[in-house]
């Protein structure tokens, strides 16, 4: 039997222009934070633009926003509560602060039952802050998102740019959109990444250096647009997300 | 029915007299890092060192080892090489370099499969390097590793610190003994990840600077036992890993 939720997806999706999948191939390089300064940034140039924080392995967006104690409202669905200009929604309101895992079929699950209850408004742009890697959640989103583009996020470090490798394979297989890939962290000049990601087929879209005062953004929106790291987010969001339509 | 294979499992690990499971939070904390050089580190103080790969999100000690080569035996199950003087398996000889994603189920499967297949020797330490999170993975391998005990690695960061508070509850909740808390790539001073793990109730086990020399050395194991970080590594294996008895 199929899943009466999943119809009702595309439909709470259908007002939504782009749906931006911020990924990585493995956690730890900035995926989280680059997800929320690009949601940020759009609201900023006056999109109407929503964050979806769905990295069951660790959300941290609402840490990063800042936005502890805000709650979605329930009203022939989930309306999600705006924060700093944007809407947002986490899968944190669903498994609060529970130590207690989701297995593999609740994960999948509660993916499902977010996408299908969430009321977005008419949005430009919804930007996913995705689970790391390649595992189920990120092949149900794809199965469940129909026009998702993904934006990868790597380091400098082979150790991250290998796992980007099988990413972009994946979704090169599955003829996923690629936006490109963003070199975040980078401490020292080389061109080694940019050259790695043009010989996969994909777009560079820029490097970020390593910037420590990221860090003290945290739950601080001002402070956090006003890093380098911001800085570079709103340069890729005008040379690659210049039109709410794809 | 039970699998078979999880009577093995006792089988094959009964000669092993400690497990250390190298965990985190998040992913990008250096878990695997310190995972190989740690095993590195014990080989050299004389032990007999297993170094098992088990993070099928991202598997990178065969890269950081140099052991791109290397390949287990078949012999009565599987013998794994021995490698810069440590018994090597991991999960990359299973999946080699597929894109395609382990589902679920299938990574339980693998994650059974490669323990009860492996043929350790006689043992002093066994080192995981572990899933990052609490995911399926991380509850198969403690309902199957009876006897694990787990290092935690984390950064100063907040957002991973907030992921190591629901690993250090999970295992508090199931009884699983944890070794400590290592803070890694710290970039200033300051005491608040050791007070708030030990907060958790857990020992603070030191702090390794951030260090750009790491990157360098991955894949040469000479260059990695030099760095600042396997000196830390070093003490707080003399302090805590002292006996290969618990």
């Amino acid at each position: 039997m199929v899943d009466p939720r999943i119809s009702v997806i595309d439909e709470r999706l259908k007002r939504i222009s782009r749906i931006i999948a911020v990924s990585s191939g493995k956690g730890g390089v900035g995926k989280s934070l680059i997800a929320t300064t690009l949601a940020l940034t759009l609201t900023r140039k006056g999109c109407k633009v929503g964050l979806f924080d769905l990295d069951f392995t660790s959300p941290s967006t609402h840490i990063i926003l800042g936005a502890k104690d805000a709650q979605p409202k329930e009203e022939k669905g989930i309306v999600p509560p705006v924060i700093k200009g944007l809407e947002y929604m986490s899968l944190i309101y669903y498994s609060r602060d529970k130590a207690t895992p989701l297995r593999g079929a609740d994960i999948t699950n509660a993916l499902i039952e977010l996408l299908a209850v969430t009321r977005w408004s008419q949005l430009d742009f919804l930007v996913i802050d995705m689970p790391p890697g390649i595992g189920d959640a990120v092949l149900d989103l794809i199965r469940l998102v129909k026009r998702i583009e993904f934006l990868i996020v790597t380091t400098p470090s082979q150790l991250a740019f290998e796992t980007v490798k099988k990413l972009a394979n994946l979704l090169q297989d599955l003829k996923v959109p690629v936006i490109g890939v963003v070199e975040n962290m980078k401490t020292k000049q080389a061109k080694s990444i940019q050259q790695q990601t043009e010989k996969l087929g994909l777009a560079f879209l820029g490097e970020i250096p390593y910037d420590l005062k990221v860090e003290e953004a945290i739950g601080d929106e001002t402070k956090l647009l006003s890093t380098v790291l911001a800085q570079k987010v709103k340069e890729i969001a005008k040379g690659r997300l210049r039109s709410a339509r794809r």
